[in-house]
């Protein structure tokens, strides 16, 4: 379609960058929260679907279903039961807003709480789509580095303390405890207890993104930091994307009325995605609790694979924490490595991965790290991709030295 | 769930107010865009569920299905033809978006062009949720009058030439040419013609909202007004919400790349539902042309049933226009009646209705208006339910002065 009409003119000072055309995912593809397509419980989701239809699909000719601008209430019934179960929460369905993916969670949270020059803490290395929401709504994230259990406490005492004498008081601290991204780490139920008892005593409340917390290796997670808040100053969010099916945009926002009754008059969109909902609920109430478990192994095979690559590939030149759960490796190249440029070098050979500045709040720090998902791609692609990874960042930084493909070619 | 966490300190300045607890809706509803249930497409629906998830069910475990940004290929390869067929729009896949509903185009589209302090040129009685978009962005709205053939061209003109003669360029002139809401007119061609050359004159783009034309009593429609621009300036927009199920949440835009780049990089939201933009795909492309004729015969019988009711309940103090294809019915009532309080009046008895001054830039105007959907109550509920809405009026302002009930009762 050509347009000789100039709409330049027109645009207001500060949108973003136009997107470029897309060209399609690279063939080997480590980037986003694509999950595991042989995992996808189909025939689960094709019953469902028929069963929920079948029941009460003429409902679909009314907004939301005529449940209300919370969503869909078997959802929320199974969610309540869920987040009881898993994560301890006590809440009912009129504490939950079924929302568009986490995404729009993560939008309405900010649109309540946020106003350009307000400053939340993050952790330090943390999820590119939080951070560039901030970015753009002009807030200053003060970031805490993490250790293997997650956000050091020390450090986060260090930030209150002197945004406090400041005269700031931030507006939420933001943080995935439940295998974090990019590190998948847990932080234990002792470190939460401290991150809440410091988040009451400066009044500050705690945003708890916990969209990957149904993936966890052992089965086994702590409370959920909401569960654990007796004053009430946390607002939870969740997704079905990691769990279920990412393409399906489902996510949840547990939060008080104070809160949910503000993000409710923002939430403008005449509802979330009504079929998707009652797909879920009609899946998950019988399947979920086997569902996981079943997903969870397959991924963790696929990390083991990515490692043993990673080992072949890379040797030393590779370093990492083995995630508790999760679907993505977050990997510490060689100081000499800058991953931006290896991103752009990778891409051109079939291979996308996320560079680290890009998921994390210190450009220096992050800058020799990438975070590799590993759900996506079969074992073979994994091999293969990482492989050819290896071989696009010695030809442009040195490292490794010698490959793995290199050593048994000679 | 109790808090006594305060977030109130932490609300940024601006925020609409909160919103009440969902009550669930009235027993007579006449509001919103709710449509007809039994004329839901369902067993074609539950079909084409299962065989789009059958055939490709398994890329729901990626992202926008591995389909990019701008939504499923095969919905955008339906609307291509579609759209060629109805409206006479010459566009490919590449000049579509997929989006959550047109409430999200019409937030990209605002995002995209407009600012604070910003004008607009509106239809004077047009729709609620465009209207309070504006009001929330702090955007001027000038209102232009209509007639039984939408928006009138001479005070459009003189609209414009005021405007430019004070150094304003308005960003678009939104306009709904094709089964008008509130008023459900039709703009006829001649007039779009005009339309045209006045905003091509003015070099002010035209926003298009066609969400409601599939719905002509006549099944004939003026090709849309994109098409019939020669310039391209013109943004258009439509939606399954009306003819297929409000609740799927799914519309689109066609819009120049220059625009569309634009609103991608504002989409931040990881696509729109894939699930129900698989099964709007696998059922539209077969069924969508025989199913709407089917739905708007049924929508017809009602309107009569909705007319009927009002003469013989309100007699001469209900005028309105026939619509010539829609939902919805304009109605206006006696000077004396205030529909904000009728509306309040109404719903303690059992009846929604939506008030004429949240449909309109003129509230003077609209004052004694009110805007009834018939799509979605069944043809007793509107006969009883306007005989309700007669009594509760008769009582609060003296109008009618004898309903039909009455006068049968005597």
């Amino acid at each position: 379609m050509t347009s000789s009409f100039d709409f330049a003119p027109l645009f207001p000072a500060g949108l973003p960058a136009p997107s470029a055309r897309w060209t399609g995912l690279a063939k080997y593809s480590f980037v986003g929260g694509n999950n595991d397509s042989e995992q996808l419980p189909l025939e689960g989701l094709i019953e469902a679907t028929t069963s929920a239809l079948q029941r009460e699909g003429r409902s679909l000719a009314t907004y939301g279903l005529a449940h209300g601008p919370q969503g869909y209430l078997p959802l929320r019934e199974f969610l309540v039961t869920k987040l009881k179960r898993d994560a301890g929460i006590n809440c009912t369905v009129d504490d939950l807003l079924i929302v568009s993916g986490s995404l729009q969670a993560l939008d309405l949270v900010n649109a309540t709480l946020l106003t350009r020059g307000d400053t939340v803490i993050f952790e330090q290395d943390s999820y590119q789509g939080s951070l560039t929401r901030l970015a753009r709504l002009g807030v200053n994230v003060a970031g805490v580095p993490l250790d293997k259990d997650g956000m050091r406490m020390d450090v986060l005492a260090a930030t209150l303390a002197d945004l406090k004498s400041r005269g700031i008081r931030p507006k939420y601290i933001y943080t995935i405890p439940t295998v974090q991204n990019p590190t998948g780490s847990i932080m234990p139920e002792s470190r939460r207890t401290e991150l809440v008892r410091l988040a009451t005593e400066y009044g500050v409340p705690v945003f708890e993104d916990d969209c990957y917390a149904d993936l966890v290796w052992s089965g086994q997670r702590p409370p959920a930091i909401h569960a654990m808040s007796e004053s009430g100053g946390v607002i939870h969010i969740g997704s079905f994307s990691k769990s279920i099916a990412p393409a399906l945009r489902v996510g949840f926002i547990v939060a008080p009325w104070e809160v949910m009754s503000r993000m409710l008059a923002l939430k403008t969109d005449a509802g979330s995605g009504a079929l998707e909902q009652m797909v879920l609920a009609a899946y998950c109430k019988p399947h979920f609790a086997s569902h996981v478990p079943a997903l969870t192994r397959a991924l963790r095979t696929k990390l083991d694979t990515l490692m043993e690559a990673l080992n072949e590939q890379f040797g030393t030149a590779a370093e990492f924490e083995e995630p508790k759960g999760g679907i993505f490796l977050w990997v510490k190249l060689p100081e000499q490595v800058d991953t931006l440029k290896l991103y752009q070098a990778a891409l051109a050979a079939g291979v996308s991965i996320n560079p680290g500045p890009e998921w994390s709040t210190d450009k220096s720090h992050s800058r020799s790290r990438l975070r590799l998902c590993f759900a996506s791609p079969t074992h073979q692609q994994i091999r293969e991709g990482v492989a050819v990874l290896a071989e696009v960042c010695r030809k442009e930084f040195g490292v490794p030295a010698r490959s793995a493909n290199v050593e048994k070619r000679a």
